[in-house]
């Protein structure tokens, strides 16, 4: 690349994502996240190029209520992986930064030793999502990164609903990290968000806390007979680590090789990739049709004086999207 | 009613939902959130009916991390308001809801004695929603209750995140729920979700944690000055509460009260809410085109084999897409 601003075509996006560049694979994120109907006819080709390329990682999701430790435990497993001389990529889905972007502590600081490393790749939160909009792109985002050669792809995911359920939809392995000694840890955790769960890990098991993490450990592992699984090959496995001593990082490594062999012997990871390509249909038909709609001359044209009219208490919402339906129903 | 099996017209039921009418409301509610062509035409007949009647409540947004104790607050609170004689609706957004339905203490046994109060109505998840779905019919749920005279209107919501934002978007008041003594209160709370809240009260102030309570307080305040808010005549409060105790209810209740007459010499609760109207615009469009297209015979003869062909790994996702797209754009 002669210049870095000048619009790549999708061809030679594919190319320099094949070729392991990041300033190109963040680039081509970008576009694929991005509204703009050039750009949406651009990521088409680009991922049609590339889809070939894709499919040759694990794709871990991580989980857990803000506090848990998260950044930390994927900054350690990090760390150990691109040690092990895997290529890790960390893909951000933050719904809660829509009003004002990331947290207290800022996303700049976080993962600071690992965003140093040459075969790791973060990729911050999108910005200026709407509901829905950043999950929308991200297992487009996924394949763009399998394609550029990254073998481990993290999707980390804050707090416990909408998104989870989102992330697990596109993951094979997903772990779900829980704090001990919180003291009624079973009151308030959602039976789908377990029953999700391919490993539980208790974080932050070091000094005091180790005996209330190994407690923990044990209360999970008995909760998990309370329900009948249908994971098929793979029983969900509960587990303790700590970022801080680095201690138990391997076993939740060994354990996503021992899932994958597991699920490759009885084919079911191609199985379950396939049943998560239907969501993932149904999301870029969503998307596509939306934009169809918002891009049509008559609707952007009749828009803005319907969404005035809204904003001055003068126009019911189901009347204005009526007029907007039926203009372009006719178009 | 002689029947409460028999179809209801439009007409009918708004009449019933007038009255007061709980079992027709939940009807109602439940049609609102189907899919099903027939219910769509007759939700809007019904919305378009009552809309008149709609607007005269405190929409409350009730929101915090699962084990925050939700549950007892709204149930402390709804037993205070009714008390009153105010008539309180509960309506919880449970996205997480999606695989196996509920906490592991049941839905069943939540709020107990308030669902036994004759001015409350609760309003169980809704069940089977896809990513998005329950919120998506959240906003003329609503206003179904307004219809039926309900004063206060509170829209539970768990976790920190998606759900959240929409949530925002469709209250007036929204109160963050918070732990004491989680130790790093501060580090994972996203900025977004505080700016979000109109009011944050720290849960389970009683017996020992009351001095914890009063510190997190004290920490939340502190940070509160961190940002700078836009929230005009209104600032955000921090308070204290036990649901065990009954304390720090009425204190909410007041200050929601003080935050309503605030807002309204502002005269900025209408602008708020039909700022929230061009949020439920673009929602019922993006569920009209969607709803257009799976229910278009074309669509629906295609999608059965191009959704098996995926399922088998014989057809890439975006190929399918393209065909659904192409033959729905001809018809």
């Amino acid at each position: 690349m002669e210049s870095k601003r000048h619009r790549l075509e999708p061809g030679e996006m594919a190319e320099g994502i094949l070729a392991g560049d990041k300033v190109i694979l963040s680039r081509a994120i970008t576009m694929i996240e991005s509204t703009r109907a050039e750009d949406r006819v651009s990521s088409q080709e680009l991922l049609k190029i590339l889809l070939p390329k894709t499919g040759n990682s694990i794709r871990l999701g991580i989980t857990g209520v803000p506090g848990v430790g998260k950044s930390s435990f994927i900054e350690s497993f990090g760390l150990y992986v691109t040690a092990l001389g895997k290529k890790v990529a960390v893909l951000a889905v933050d719904p809660s930064s829509e009003k004002s972007k990331g947290s207290i502590l800022g996303d700049k600081t976080r993962m600071d030793a690992l965003s140093k490393i040459n075969s790791a790749y973060i990729r911050p939160s999108a910005t200026g999502s709407t509901l829905g909009g950043v999950t929308s792109t991200t297992r487009e985002s996924i394949l763009l990164c399998e394609a550029a050669g990254y073998d481990i792809i993290i999707i980390e995911t804050v707090g416990v609903g909408q998104s989870e359920v989102a992330v697990r939809g596109m993951v094979d392995f997903f772990l779900l990290l829980m704090l001990a000694g919180a003291g009624d840890e079973l009151q308030g955790i959602k039976k789908g968000i377990i029953e999700m769960a391919d490993m539980i890990a208790i974080t932050k098991a070091d000094g005091d806390n180790v005996e209330a993490a190994k407690r923990a450990m044990t209360e999970y592992q008995s909760a998990l007979h309370l329900f009948a699984s249908d994971n098929g090959p793979w029983q969900t496995q509960v587990t303790t680590c700590s970022a801080l001593d680095n201690n138990g990082i391997e076993e939740i490594w060994d354990s996503m090789n021992a899932f994958r062999t597991a699920m490759d012997k009885a084919s079911k990871l191609s199985e379950l990739r396939n049943q998560q390509n239907i969501g993932w249909l149904h999301e870029f038909i969503s998307r596509s049709i939306s934009q169809r709609f918002y891009n049509h001359t008559v609707v952007k044209s009749q828009l803005p004086e319907l969404e005035g009219q809204i904003l001055a208490g003068e126009l019911p919402v189901m009347e204005a999207a009526r007029k907007l339906l039926d203009s372009y129903e006719k178009k």
